[in-house]
This record gives C-alpha cells, sequence and structure tokens, in this order.
C-alpha cells in the first residue's frame, strides 16, 4: 500500500514498501496525538485571526479537528498504515472529513516545526508528570524515616561496616538524591518550554503569522528565536535524558541497597510477600525481583541517553530524517522512569525493618573506632596519632576476638596512657550517633531538621 | 489479575499487580516460543529416555506440546497477562490441556538455563539470517561494482578532493566492510553454539539427565561446561550486539556518502523516485530519508550495547533478575539492523551515477598532484622535496585559476628543472588511476581481482 | 616503596606495590592541590574558632600550608610516588615541616568529604570558565553574522537546497545552541555549590564544627544536608559532563557543517592557510583538521559521561573507592572541551564566506518553489493543491534543464490559471528571503533583531 | 613555535599555534615508535628491492633508522614539539641525520597507511599480551579451586541463598568466563592480522612496489584488499575493545563477588593486609580498595568503546582527521584492562575462605528445598506439585524458626505422606552437591573433570 503522500507532486514513482515501511513512524508517534491537535487548534485559530484563511473555513477545521480528537480518544480513528506519521494521518482525516478545503490547515507550517513542538508539548508535560513521582517517592522515604526515626544500624563504606547511623539518616540520604533530580527537571523545563511553531521548514514563513499568540495559547513560556535552530534542536530530549539517567543512579542506588538488606546473609529487612517473587525450581525462594530489575532497568536509559547523542553528533543544520530516531528512546525512557519510580515508591513502603537483626549488626565491625580516635584527640593527641592507636587497639581486638564494648580498662591503657574512666561513654554506639548534630549528620536532632526541612521545601516543589 | 505462580507455595499473599507489571516479559518474550517448545520437546524426550518420566506421560507432554505450537503459530494461543513469561503461558496450558502430569515437564529443568537455551537458540539463528543479509548486501555491491567498473570520479580525504579512483573501487571498500561484519559473525557464533540446558537454576540437578542428548537434538556444537556461568553468561549477546553496532558503523559511513553524493552541490547520483520522500512543505524536495534514518539508527543499536554492558556490570553471581533487560535490546537491535541492511541494499541497487556530472568532478581539486611528485621521485629527487615543488605549484595554479592540465610546459619548468615532455602523461588523471594496479589499489585490474576475490570467497561463505 | 600510609595502625605488613600502583591517584589529583589548600585553611580556621585545634597550633598549620602552596605553585613540591593521593601528599609534607602536631589538622574532617569538597570547588570553577569561553564563541559567531549581515546562500534540510536564507541567520542558530549550554551551566552550578565539608567519613563527626563558616569562607552558597549522600554524591560531575556532551553535539554539529562548506564540492568557504594543515603525501591538500578533530572529540566527552553513568550504577551506600574513577573522566573531559571552543571560536573569525560561489549556489535546488506555492494560496488554492502543483511546475523544470525563474509566464500558466504578472516577484529568492520578517526567521529585520538581543542577554550572563 | 611541516609547499602562512596544539599526536603516539621504525625498515628494505630507491641511500636510511631506535629506546631522542606526530619526528631525525637524501623514505607511502599500520602492529602485540594475562588469570582461579576442591558454601540467585554448591565450583565460573575472552581475543586477531601497507593515501601508489613482501617482513598474515577501506578501517580496534569491556565485565562481575563475600555481614573471606587498605578516619577500616578499583574501571572501557563507535559513526569516505582519535581510548584501555587483570590475579591468589563461616552459612537459607522437591517427584508427584508441597513445608519452618534439617519426620509428613524414612538422606546439604555430576554441574567428579579439562585446553591455548 502505497499512496496519499502530501508531497507527491514532483514525484513520477511512489514510494517502495520497503522504505515505506522504513521510515514510518506512525506506530510510535501516534503518542503524540494530544499534542498535535491541540497544536493545530492553536495554529488555526492563529490562521485565521491574521486574515491568513477565511474564517469559515477555519471554523469548520477546528471543528473537525475535535471531532477527530474524539475518535482518537475512544479509539474509533481509523488508522491506515499509508499515512507515515500521526500527523499526516490526522491531516489526511481531516481533509476526508471536510473535502479539500481542510489542506489550508498546513498553511505557514511544516512538518519540521510541527514535530518540534509536538515534541516540546510532550516533553513539558512528563516533566510535570515526573516530578510528581519524585515527590510521591521522597513522601514514601521520608514516611518511613519517620516511623523509624531511632533505628540504629551500621553505616558502610566499602561495604564494611563503618560507622553507626541511623536508619532514618540513610533513608533521607535518598531523599537528597530525588530532590536534585527534581530540581534539575524543573531547571530543564525552561528550556522546553519554547514554542518553535513558525519555524516553517527551516526559515520560517512569508506569511503574517503572530508566533506569540501560539505560543501564549499552548501554553508555552516564550517563542524559540532563530528558525533554523528551532527545527533542529533536540537539546530538550538530551537533557531531559539525561535527568532521567540520574534518576535510574538514584533508584539503581537504592535498588542495591535493598537488595543486599534482604539478602539472607545480612537480613536487616523484610519484603512483604506482595513484593517479592518465587522461584520455578527451588520452592523455598522469596526474591527483590522488583528491586533487581529496577537496576537492571538503568542501562536501558543509559543506553538510550546514548543513542540520541549519537544520532545528533555530526548532523549538518538544518531538519535531517535521522532526528525521527528521538521519539523511540524517548518513550521507552519515560515509560521505564515512571514504571520504575512507582516500584521503587512501593518498595520503600513495603519494607520492613528487622529490629533485632539491626541491633545484632550493630555489635559487628568496630563502629566505636572513630569516636575513641576523636576522644584520644580531646585528651590532646593530634588526630593522626590518635588513629594510629585505635587502629593498634582494633588488631588487637580482632586477634583476641572481642568487641571493643568486651576490652577491660586496663587493656586500653596499654595502648595509650590517654584513656581515662570517661572512655566508657564513648564505647556506647547510641551515645555516638546523637554527638552528630550539627547540619547533615546523623544525630536525632540533625535528622528530624532535615525530614522538617524536607517536608517543607521538597515536596510543596512540585505544587509550584 | 495476579494469581498462576507456579512458585506460590511459599506465599502467603499474591503478588501486587505493580510489580507484576513491572517484572512481566511476556509482552516481549513471546517472540522465543519456538525455541521455547523446541526445547522441551528435546528435553522431555531426553526425560524418557533416562526414565525420570513415565514414558506415556513423557510422549502426552510432547503432543500436546506440538498442539501448543500450532496454536501459537495459528495465533489461536490464549495469551493471559497472569502469565508473566512466555515459558509460564506455555507451562500453564500444557497443564490445562493435559491435567496436573503435564506438571513433569519441569523436571531437572529451571527457568534460568531455560531461559538461556531459548536465547542461545534465538542469536544463532539471528546470526544465520544476518550473514545471509550480510551477503544480499555484498552481492548488490559488486554488481553495481561490475556495472560502472570504469568509471572514475575523485577520492577524498577529509571530504576534500584528493586523488582520482574507481567508483567501483568505492564501492568495493564496503564490500570490506561487510565482509569482515560477517566474519566477526560466524566467529560469534562458536560462543553462541553451545547448550546450557541441565544448569539448573545454578547448581544443575539431582536427576541423571543426557545433557549431550538433548544438545545434540538442539543442533548445538557442545554443552556449556559451567552451571553456575551457564545461567548468567549473556556474552554472546553482548558479542553479538558489539558485531551489529559495528555493522550499523558501516551502514552509517554508506549512507553518509550516499547523502552526500545526493546533496544538490555534488549531484553525482540520481535516486529512483520509489526510494526518496518529499517534504510537506517544500514542493522541490526529493530526500534521502532511508540513508538519513540508516544514519540515525546507529544511535539506537550502540544504545542497546551499552544498555547490556550496563545491566552486567558488577552483578554478582549467579542469576539474578537484570537479566531479564537483554531481550527488549537484543531484539530491537534485530529488527532495525535487518531493516537497516534490506534498506541499504534497495539503495544501492537503486543508485545511478550521474556520468557527466562525475566526469565534472574529476577535473576539480588537482588531483594529479601525487603523481605529478612521484614523476619528480622518479627523475631523481627525494620524495619530501618533490612534495614541496608539487605544493608550489598547486598554489600558483589556484592563484591563476588553472587546472594541472591547463599549465603550459615553461610555466611548470619554472618550478623544477627535472619536468621534461613526459610530464603530460602524469596530468592525464585516467592515466594514474590505472597505473596504481598492486593488490588492494584502484587500478582496473586490481579492481577486477578484488571483484572476483570476492565473488569467489566473500558471497559463498554463507553457503557454509 | 610502600610505606607512609595514613592508617596503617590496624595493618600488620605492607601494601602490595602492585595495589599501591593500582590505587593511586597522585599521578592526576594533584590538579586539585589548589582547592585542597583551600579547603584545609578554611577548616583549619574553624578548627581554632570552634576551640577544636588549639590557636597557635592552627596557626602554625594555616602558615605551614600557604608555604605549601607556594612549594606547588613553583613546582618544587617535593613529589613521593609513596602518597597516594594530593591529600595525603600534602598532610605529609605538613608534618614532615612542622612536626607531629600537624596531624591535628584531619580531625574532624575524613578524605570523604574533603575530596567531595575539593571536587565541587573544581567544578564551580570551571564551570565560570567554561560561561567565559561560551561568551567567547557567541561573540565570535555574532561579530561574524554582523559582518555578513546581508549575504544570502541556501538553506538545508537533508543536505538538499531547501530555502534561500541569510548565511548570518545561520551563524546565530549556534548562538542559540551556545546560549542554551551557558544557561544550562548556570542552572548545573546551584547543585555544585554546596559544600559537603563535615560530613565525615559518612555520619558527620562528634567535635563541635561549624559548616557554614567553612562553607561561607570557601565561597559555596549553602551547606549539603545529609552526610551519607554528601560523601556519595557525583551527580554534579554528572550533570558537568551532560552539559559538556551537549556542547561537543554542537560544536560538532558546527564543524560538520564547516567541513561541508569547506569541501571541494561546495567550496563556500575558505579557511586561512595557518588554521588548515597539509597531507604527506598529496601536495595540493588543504584540510580543515581543527574541524575534523572538534567532530571526532565528541565522541571522547560522550564516552567519558558513559564511564561515570556506569561507575555509579548500582553503587551501594555510602562512598566505595569505585568514585575515584570520577575524576580522569571530568578532568579529561574539561581539556577536551575546553580546547575543542577555543578551537571552534578561531575558525569562526577565520573562516571566509566566498561571496560568488554562494551566489552561484543560491541559483540552484528551486529555492523559491514554497514561495510559490504560499503564492498560490494567496490566489484562494488550499495549501495542499497548492504545494501539488509547485510540485509538478519542478518536475517539469527538471526535465527542461531551467530553473524557475527561466520558465516563462505561458509555461507556468499551463499549470495553473492562478499564476498572473506578479509571480514574478515571488521568483526573486532575495525578496523571499526578506519577506520571512517574523521573530525568530531570516529576514533582514528579524536577524537583526535577533543579533540585539543575543548581545544584550547572552554576552551578559557572563558578568552576572 | 611553528614550523618544519612535511607539506608547507603548498602553504603561504604558518600554522597557527593553537591548532598546532589541538592536533599534534606527539604527546600520545610515540608509544608507537618501535612499530613506525620496524614498518619503515620493512617498507625502505622493499624500495630497494622493487629499485624504487637506490640501494646506497636505502641503506644508509636503514642504518640512521636504527641508530633513532637506540636513540628512543635510550631515552635520549630529542623530542621537539614542533613534530605533530611520531611518524613526522621521526621522519624529520631522520633527514636531520642523513641529509635531505633521508626524505626518499617516504616514497610510496602515506601518514594514512602508515598510521594504520602500525595501529594493527600494537593491536596484534596487545592481544598477544593479553592472552598471557588471561592465561595467569586462569591459572589464579585453577589453583585456588584445586587447593579448595571440597569447599561447599552457598550458592545465590538473586543474592539469595538457592543451592549449596562448591567454592571450587563458583571460581571456575569465573575461568569459564576469562576462557570465551581469551578465544575472541583470539578471533579478533584475524582480523588485525593484515597488512594496509601500501594503500598511500586512498588509492595506492604509481611505484610498483611489493605489499606481500613487506607484509611478510613484519609478520602479517596477510594484506589488506582494498585500499581506500584500508586507510580508514578502524573496526579492529572497535573489535578489540568490544573484548576488552567483556573483559572488564567479567573482572566487575569477579571485584563483586570479592566484595561481598569480604564485608562484615558476609565475612567468607579475609584479604592479607597487603592487598587491603584503611580509611583516614576511621582506625578499624580494612577496605578492598583493588576489588572496588576494578569494578569502577569498568565504566571508563565503556566509556573508550562508545567512544570510538561515536568517531567511526557517519564518517565519509576516506580518511578523516577524526580517526586520530582512536588512540588515547586505545591506549587507556590497555593499561586500564592490564592493570585490572593482574590486580585481579593478585587478590585470587591472595584471598583466603574462611572455612568456619563457610560452614555456617550452608546452614541458612533453605538449600535442601529443591533436593527435596526432587524426592517427591522420585516417589511420583508431577514436578510442579513436589515444588507447591516443599513450598509449604519452607513457610511452615520459617514461622517456626527451624532448619529443614531440625524438623521431624512427623512434621514433614503432614506435607506430604509420600515423605518417608530416606528423606534423611535428602536433608545433609553435603550430600545434595555430590549428587550433582552430570558435565558442568557442581558435584565433586565434575568440577575435577572441569578443571582437568580447563588446565588442557584454556592454559594451553596461549601457546599455539
Amino acid at each position: 500500500m502505497s499512496s496519499k503522500k502530501p508531497w507527491e507532486g514532483r514525484f513520477a514513482a511512489p514510494t517502495d514498501q520497503t522504505l515505506e515501511d522504513f521510515s514510518e513512524s506512525l506506530s510510535f508517534d501516534r503518542r503524540l496525538y494530544p499534542q498535535d491537535i491541540a497544536q493545530s487548534l492553536a495554529h488555526c485559530e492563529m490562521l485565521i485571526r491574521q486574515g491568513i484563511i477565511e474564517e469559515d473555513i477555519g471554523r469548520r477545521i477546528m471543528e473537525t479537528l475535535k471531532e477527530i480528537r474524539e475518535e482518537l480518544d475512544a479509539g474509533t480513528f481509523p488508522f491506515d498504515s499509508a499515512w507515515e506519521d500521526i500527523h499526516m494521518a490526522i491531516e489526511a482525516r481531516l481533509i476526508e472529513k471536510m473535502g479539500p478545503a481542510g489542506g489550508a490547515l498546513h498553511t505557514a507550517r511544516s512538518r519540521n516545526d510541527q514535530v518540534a513542538t509536538d515534541l516540546r508539548l510532550y516533553v513539558k508535560e512528563e516533566i510535570g508528570e515526573f516530578r510528581g513521582l519524585l515527590s510521591d517517592l521522597m513522601a514514601a522515604f521520608i514516611e518511613k524515616a519517620k516511623e523509624h526515626i531511632d533505628l540504629i544500624f551500621p553505616g558502610l563504606t566499602h561495604l564494611q561496616h563503618a560507622q553507626a547511623v541511623r536508619f532514618s539518616h540513610h533513608l533521607m540520604a535518598y531523599v537528597e538524591m530525588f530532590h536534585r533530580d527534581e530540581e534539575r527537571l524543573r531547571d530543564a523545563l525552561k528550556r522546553v518550554d519554547l514554542c518553535p511553531l513558525g519555524s516553517g521548514a527551516l526559515a520560517g514563513t512569508t506569511f503574517p503569522i503572530d508566533r506569540v499568540f501560539v505560543a501564549e495559547k499552548l501554553g508555552f513560556r516564550d517563542v524559540t528565536r532563530n528558525s533554523m535552530d528551532a527545527v533542529s534542536d533536540r537539546d530538550f530530549v538530551v537533557e531531559f535524558l539525561s535527568a532521567l539517567s540520574l534518576i535510574m543512579v538514584h533508584l539503581s542506588r537504592f535498588a542495591e541497597d535493598l537488595i543486599l538488606w534482604n539478602s539472607t546473609y545480612w537480613h536487616l529487612i523484610e519484603l512483604p510477600d506482595t513484593l517479592a517473587t518465587g522461584s520455578s525450581m527451588m520452592p523455598q525462594k522469596k526474591n527483590p525481583d522488583g528491586a533487581e530489575l529496577i537496576r537492571g532497568k538503568s542501562g536501558r536509559v543509559f543506553g538510550h541517553l546514548m543513542a540520541l547523542l549519537v544520532v545528533l553528533k555530526g548532523l549538518p543544520m538544518t531538519y535531517n530524517r535521522d532526528l525521527q530516531e528521538d521519539k523511540e528512546p524517548l518513550f521507552d525512557a519515560v515509560d521505564t522512569v515512571r514504571s520504575s519510580l512507582r516500584m521503587a515508591a512501593l518498595l520503600v513502603k513495603g519494607l520492613k525493618p528487622l529490629l533485632e537483626e539491626m541491633e545484632k549488626a550493630v555489635r559487628q565491625g568496630y563502629l566505636q573506632a572513630t569516636d575513641l580516635a576523636d576522644y584520644l584527640v580531646r585528651k590532646g593527641k593530634p588526630f593522626r596519632e590518635a588513629h594510629g592507636i585505635v587502629g593498634k587497639l582494633v588488631s588487637y581486638a580482632l586477634a583476641s576476638g572481642k568487641d571493643l564494648a568486651e576490652m577491660s580498662f586496663e587493656e586500653m591503657k596499654r595502648f595509650s596512657p590517654d584513656f581515662e574512666d570517661d572512655v566508657s561513654e564513648v564505647l556506647s554506639v547510641e551515645r555516638g550517633v546523637d554527638q552528630r548534630n550539627e547540619i547533615g549528620m546523623t544525630g536525632r536532632e540533625s535528622v528530624l531538621a532535615h525530614i522538617a526541612y524536607a517536608e517543607e521545601h521538597y515536596l510543596k516543589s512540585k505544587e509550584e
């Protein structure tokens, strides 16, 4: 089936079917129909206002477009694979329904600026949606943090026990990450929120159009300022994919933590049965597949970012058909990150810390060692020397199989005469945690302050 | 709808719908049903032979599997989104049709080795298909090269006129590229062609299975040698995606050349109307969209390669659900490269060199300059000096707006006394081309020899 | 040489040399010494103010640090490969010069927050530098655009002649791109400009430090709000690399245009001999190597972005040594993009449009076709029909080897009775260009307005 | 300093310093001097044999080249940044030492084929080196596997306890991975091992050269077959980088396992103090930095692969300066993977399994569950039903806090009447492991057979 091209005038033969199949985008760009019709309505209204097309024709076009939107909403639109993209499909339907006069809609417009406008409208909406999803996820973390505000467990570096921290402090670390993501999207929005319509194929148009009217009608904050740039600019998609990639970095890190917490060895949390899966062969398994899939899906989003950078690399001015390759990576990234964010929020809500296990974990790994060095500093040792003394103490403890808290005062004295009675306080893990109370630290007050700050500043942001 | 899990024994609550939707792969892995049923048939036959399941149950399973394959072929298989993947969907249908005894099929098998086996069968078949597609494309280039064996045009470096070459020589350069691609796939095949079935979930099985029998039945050249590696090995997918990425590099380079040849400025070839597209706004346009899309699609395939590398990075032993993310990049890469190869073959066949324009192009850019330097070398100048003399000569020619062939003998003498009467021969572009006749060069004999070599060694390879 | 570890207390044996070599970062992180010393000065001053270390020791530390900075500035600092990184090298030198009391400097600090602070200071400064470089490049484009404000040449889509545009309009398209880049860096700065010092290894510190004092001293706008996040956050590097990648996209597109303009076939510009290179074999060659290298270097920067995303993927909390792999990609990306921006500015300044060749180019490719269709629309045809008529007209012109401007009025009438006397005006390419005068179009007024806008809003931005 | 260009004849002005700095490659391609001199010697010998240059001049060139090689070996070669690359530096030195006659060396050669030849010689040698490094690493794993042949520990899927396996079996899984890597390099070698010399700038040469003689002299297996392809082909670098990327995937997976085994929670192995590092703040830390860096460095190698794919994408024929961007990614990837392989071998040799901890770990996670299901199958249950019964049994065990081996026979009977006395055998983890004795499984015989196979077939391969 090869026909119905809007540009067949200059051509003596129809397009080869292989090329038709190869170049069609209708199978995936139909997702843009709401944006395309909104755009056409605004464009048409402007054409009427400017006297470029006759009012009655213009009105009929607008009415018919609304009918078409209803068909599309209802799933009754007669899709025909002969149309290469959603823009042509809608225009063809328009002409089918109202006759050749419908052809006036494309006056002063090219598919180049039309596609760019649809895509910007789409990304704009998605940014709004993602800011909401990020806010939901942050809210879930904050809720969980508040619920377990005083739960202590081992903070790790290099996957080794390092220093005791509040579990809530660990959870709030993710909130910082997702807050940055949200802020980044807000910044990216500025560069999306410009209307390219009126840029034509590359040079604008000879008709006396009103670009600002259309932009306002469509809710854009401004118009683009150079037509040649505007029809070939996909920066906003790259920037959005970069922001989505960082979201996936953060989600993959949370997923990793969750998988570790949930591993048989660590056993620090329990997932509800509703959020785990089993094995086809091993009857005892309860696997954190949701988290593993989130972690794995990061690759996909990075790949899409890379794909678009490659598409754009070295592309000569202005529009080249390569740009059609922007949509599928974008759409798949949107779907992937959306579902990953939702999955993550569910996992946060569902995870149940195992209090006894955490309590046990805190007794391992000499978590008080740094506090002990700090103690010696307060007694007058330079930090480097204090660090060395405690290092030797830990070696001894390891060799004798003891925890620091189990060592006698005499044993400690052997390593430094500066150890005095008050050292016992330092050996309390919990006390050490609560001594860290400056901004951003893991003490009770600090974490509560962080939670309050986040609730006020981060969650509200979506309402702006 | 949340039910019918093959592993629900240990679970007190059904899976959350969000996780079901997030983790299902049935929507894309159904593509693997022919491999999955072939595998199950071979596995079942082995279970019978080894006395692991009863013969009559085994026979009924095999019959029912064949019926299910017919349903799948015919599109009448009752897909139910409650099944998370094609493997479970088929097993469920089996049990539905023949009762609980169908549950015996999964004896001595896990989804881990099952999926790995299906995927290897799939990649094996695709490698075969791609070797054929590459051979078709090489054949198209060779055909076109033979058709225009004596056509001369400017060879470029840095997109600057450099030295005259045969158009056929340029076309044969691509044949070398695609031949390497074909050879690379053949090598990759060795590492795909190993049967992992019998590796179980990770450790093998306690049943006395016969892995070699199954491997032979499925046409594998051997079995894998370590079960823990076998269930988590996706190297063969990465290696295949790497090979596909290089195919896209080559296709993108050809596409670029084609776009340039076809540009208004160069105007060296004509594409048939059937292989070009127009503009929605500019009535005169005839665009090489097929080539542009090929070029753009390279990004997508590189992105999929990157995606899978990211998935695999740092994955602990053995199977992790992240690995499910191997399929969509693979499938999309296969579809993309397949259609790009077909499109490219069509473009090769369709392109028509514009002989007069090529003739004109050969007169630009001082293509004989190197030959002139070689001439001076033959007269006794060290090459570096000869190069310098001709450089000055070209500067003079540029300043006076003349081609080298238009310069008088006296003018040339001014630059070196070594220029003698016989220099006129060197100024013939065509003669220079045919003096390059060692292996791999652009002279008539060399190119004919290359074509003969390629026809004998490259095109046959697919029949091996 | 294996010794001098600041953490050797707990260890019974020295580090293996292979691991020392593998894990050292001194060979590349010495670049951060100005940031490291600035940080230590601020940290030390705070320790004194807070009474955490004694004033006289603190003062001596600060004096000695300044001496060390002078040694580093002068290149007389005694680098010793036994120190694994610049932080340890400076601390060791401090102790060497002033005795064990120098060990007090590391009180209430870990290398984790120290490294994060240095890196943020570095990126902050680089963002400032790059905003300046972008402004310089924009200024070069604007200057060239003003110089050739009325030069007309063919605008392209699909590398095909499309519609005539101002050369200055084309140049100003790049200004839009680089302006977005500058704006993006400005936004990224917000997330860099936070001081992580005081986050300790992961949990903060038990000393009563004043984080806000240090942050202000170092010129940060605020402090980070969660210590576990702060020591492992490298988002700001990813975001910076993403912005640099887009700069390279834009530079590669400009490079591609330049290479094409400069190609023998197009011959639209001339590069000065100082900005081109020759061939070792072909004496006539004058190659645009600067532009080709810019184009090629895009891959390198994308690769670095990908590298860091891979490093971060799935990293468990908090600090892991993998993070050391952030620096080399960052440093190389900074060096690459810096030199590419400078090279590009030089190329912009140096390129000389070839006026006659551009004039000739405008007569090719039926650039007036769209205007002709618009003409018919004004006469009452729906755009789609007008487009079809002009398409047929172009086919006829092609077949008869004529330019549109060479066709007789009678010939045109054959295609539509709507063609009247006034059509001749439409056939003037220059007139068509100047009819495109709404915002962002290619008419004289539009381009002048864009230039004025850019001069006022884009170039100033660096001074903010 | 801007002078001494070998191609300055045609140029009226010296190269701008910015371009010189931007385009120089001497700072990194000096690594190729051994290849470059070997090539020049072979090329020169051929020029003499073919009578293209005079014997005495040729001999003097060869002698002087050998002197230059000695200077380079000894570090006394007078490097001058005025030379843009190692090829020009050596040629200039040649002429400096022996006079203008040295300029004859470049007869019938271009930098394009010269660079391609050097690079192929380099990659060829590196492939040899890497095959050796992989063999060393495999040998280390095999040695460790033999040492601990009967050590049992939990095999994991989804980071959950799954089934018991031999520790040696786990180690041998990596041997399979690195064997594939070695095989892949061997295959890649075929496509590297072709001599491009004689391809000239792009079209060959008019001199009667003998390409086969040079190829044999340099140890290549054959010559390339198309000059235009040969000067712009970098497939062999991409293929090598792809193979290196997979090596890094495998190393990163091993690193992850090692980090987990070594984590405070798992505590399954001990690293010697020589292979671990400490913390600047926390005195008790002993971190597996070597493994973390290996894991992190994977990103860098993937990034380099991506970089080169981007460089090659859409590059028109033939040589373009973009190709200079092939070397730095290649060199850095070689250095990175080389040191990572060495580091990994050291870690394998150094790691000490903690036998008691492994023994304890085997008692967790219901590792016998699959064997129990298999038991029921042998008693006549279809596998799916058996799986369900054991699932319920595990739920009960979890709820009552018992291991399976601790359950009474009566308790088990409640779940299925098929449980009989002989079930006790199935509850022995060790016995289950040794029942898995088909090819590739984890039983004693299987693993011993795998080790023997690997020793015979994998380690030898480097000697081919």
